[in-house]
C-alpha cells in the first residue's frame, strides 16, 4: 500500500516533535495504524484568515487520505489550493495520577498536513469514495445503491497526501508513582475509555426487518 | 451560569448555517449540553499562516472553554491574540442508508470561535484547572493532590469566550425511505456508536489497591 511512501515519517517544522518526545511516533505503520482504526477526522482550514475546525469521515488507500468535498464548502472549494491539517484521534482512557499536575490521557493521533487536491477523474473519485464509504460502513459499498452520474457529479472529493505526518500518542500507567506523590497513599490507574457500535436500528419503515450480516456483525465490536 | 450570554446563539460571518440548516442547533443550551457531555476537543490554531489541529481537553463554566496552554506551546503562548476554532464532536452512530450517497453521520457537533486569553490571575487559573480536572474525571480535585505553586507556575491556561459558537447535529434515521430508493428492499437504518468507560486499572506499584468509589462510579456510564 505504502510502495511510494518512506516507512519512517518526516520530520518538518511542523511534523518534529518538540515536546514530549516520549509521545511521538516515528513510523508510518502507526500512522496506518490509527487511520485505519477510525472513520471521523477533525478537518482544520482557514476561512477568511481565521481557522475553521470541522468533523468529518474520510476514507485512505495508505497514500491519500479522501475527504467529502461537500464538508467544506465555505473553505476548501472556495480556495483550492489552501494548506489543511487533518487530526485523527482515538481515546484510549484518562490518566488518573497521585496530583493533579499529572493528569492525562491515554490516545493515539495523527495530524496530517498538506494541500487537498479535487479530484475530478471519474475513475478516482469512484474509487475514492468506494474507500470512503468502506472506511466508515465496511460491505456498504456493495449492499447499498451504489452513487449514480448525477450523484456523482454532485458529490466532491479531494484528496489529500499521506506524506507530511505526524503521530503523538500516550499509553500505560500514570508517571508520578516513583515521585514523592507515590508514598501518599492515594490511588492512581487508568479509567479506560471503549468506543463500540451498538445494536443495528432499523429504519421504522421497515418494520422489523433484519439488518444484514456485514452490519449485525459489527455489533459490540469497538471502533478506535 | 450563563447570566452573561444570550440564550440564542449568534449568526455571525462564521457561525451562520450554510447548508444543511436543518442541522444547525441555535439554542445556547444546547452548547452546553455538547460541551457537559464530553472532555476532549480539536484546537485550530494558526502555525505560521496554516492551520494546526490538536486534540486536548477541556473545562467549561458556561461562559468560558478553558484549555491547558500546554498543549499549543508552539502556537497559542507564541502568538498571544491569535484567532482560534475550537470543536467538540460527539459520534452517535452510522447512517446506513439505501444509497451511498445518503450514508452518514449521527453526531452532535459544537463549534467555538474566538481569542484566547491567558489566564494569570492565580485564582482564576486555580479556578479554571478544577474545571478542567472535573470535567474529565469528576472527583479528582478533592482526591488527587492540587496543583502547588511551582506546578501552577508551569501551567498556561487559556480562556475562551463561548460568546460565538455555532451547533450542529444529526439524528434519526436515514433519509431514503420515501424515494425511489425505499422500494429497492435494501435494509436501511443506524448503527449506533456509544463510547463508555471501562473498569478501572490500579497503577501496578500499588498492586490490587481498589479504585475510590468516584472512579468505579464511572465504570460502563457512557460519554459523549
Amino acid at each position: 500500500m505504502n510502495d511510494s511512501l518512506p516507512p519512517r515519517l518526516p520530520a518538518t517544522g511542523r511534523t518534529r516533535h518538540r515536546r514530549l518526545r516520549e509521545q511521538g511516533g516515528r513510523e508510518r505503520a502507526e500512522l496506518d495504524a490509527i487511520l485505519a482504526a477510525g472513520f471521523i477526522c477533525h478537518l482544520g482550514v482557514l476561512v477568511d484568515g481565521c481557522p475553521m475546525v470541522v468533523p468529518t469521515v474520510y476514507g485512505s488507500d495508505g497514500r491519500h487520505l479522501y475527504l467529502h468535498g461537500s464538508v467544506a464548502s465555505r473553505s476548501l472549494l472556495a480556495a483550492p489550493g489552501t494548506e489543511v491539517c487533518v487530526t485523527v484521534t482515538h481515546l484510549d482512557g484518562l490518566v488518573l495520577a497521585r496530583s493533579v499536575f499529572e493528569h492525562g490521557v491515554n490516545y493515539r493521533s495523527a495530524m496530517i498536513y498538506g494541500t487537498p487536491r479535487p479530484v475530478t477523474d471519474p475513475d478516482e473519485k469512484l474509487a475514492g469514495l468506494r474507500l470512503l464509504t468502506e472506511q466508515c460502513a465496511p460491505g456498504q459499498w456493495d449492499y447499498a445503491r451504489r452513487p449514480d452520474r448525477r450523484e456523482l457529479a454532485a458529490t466532491s472529493l479531494l484528496a489529500l497526501s499521506l506524506a507530511e505526518a505526524s503521530v503523538k500518542l500516550r499509553s500505560g500507567p500514570p508517571g508520578d508513582g516513583d515521585g514523592p506523590d507515590g508514598a501518599s497513599g492515594r490511588w492512581a490507574g487508568v479509567l479506560p475509555l471503549v468506543t463500540a457500535f451498538g445494536e443495528p436500528v432499523t429504519d421504522p419503515p421497515l418494520g422489523n426487518a433484519a439488518a444484514p450480516p456485514h452490519v449485525t456483525a459489527r455489533a459490540g465490536t469497538p471502533v478506535g
